[in-house]
């Protein structure tokens, strides 16, 4: 059961999650990727950032939200990237003990005037926790195999 | 010599380089992420997927670009994590063997209106390969500390 590009209809609304939150995945995402002290260095982040907390870095938390769109979504879905990405923000910061679901509404869809077999759909996503806190919000542009292409027709 | 709201111009420009991108990370990465078959499986997204070669997941190359600027610019800056991100594009694919280095101009700096012991700075960030190939664009906007602060002064 292939999810393809004429499957989604603008106003559909899927919600996948949980993914639990912890200091030592923060942690280790950080010393790799985004290694600054809010986001490395518990004691610290606590005691000093305006977080009042370690905050994971907000290319993790996009990385997170991702592995359950994907779980939920484009393990079966023909989707085959994305474009790009409207707007991103992060209202809130990730931290241990978060729950996160992922929220995603299609906006609009439209098929692709340069190669019709594709389609591209605007989503808006939304990341929050357990507490209904928005921890990401985001509208990402994906391209979308079709089922009835005109070549494959 | 810590760089502060004050230090950074509009106009100013700052180059940060180089990362490279091996096909073991892209693989670990996406196993973990953002497990979709063009990102994890390199032999089928050779032969199948419309970029041709195995593609790093976006949030990769936007984690891999921010160790970059983080190693050449936050480690020695009084940043405080981004508020959020007016758009971001994946023009191109990030593939094993590119040589990642990103260029960030500063667009726009203004003091917190509601806070002005800080200051948003709007940055425009390319990240390119060895080639001149662009890999992800985006404009971020950065929370940094002043270094006078009318509390501190």
């Amino acid at each position: 059961m292939t999810v393809y590009f004429e499957d989604l209809d603008e106003g559909d609304v899927m919600e996948f999650g949980t993914y639990e939150v912890t200091a030592a995945e923060i942690v280790e995402f950080a010393e790799r990727y985004d290694p600054q002290w809010f986001h490395t260095d518990p004691e610290r982040a606590r005691q000093q950032s305006h977080f009042g907390a370690l905050a994971a870095s907000g290319w993790h938390t996009c990385a997170m939200a991702m592995r359950l769109v994907v779980d939920g979504h484009y393990r079966d879905a023909a989707g085959l990237g994305a474009a790009g990405i409207e707007h991103l923000r992060w209202p809130n910061p990730t931290v241990p003990g978060d729950e996160l679901s992922v929220r995603v509404a299609v906006l609009e869809t439209r098929r692709s005037e340069s190669d019709p077999s594709r389609g591209l759909v605007t989503l808006d996503q939304t990341v929050s926790n357990q507490d209904d806190e928005v921890k990401a919000e985001m509208r990402p542009t994906v391209l979308y195999q079709c089922r009835s292409a005109p070549e494959d027709a």
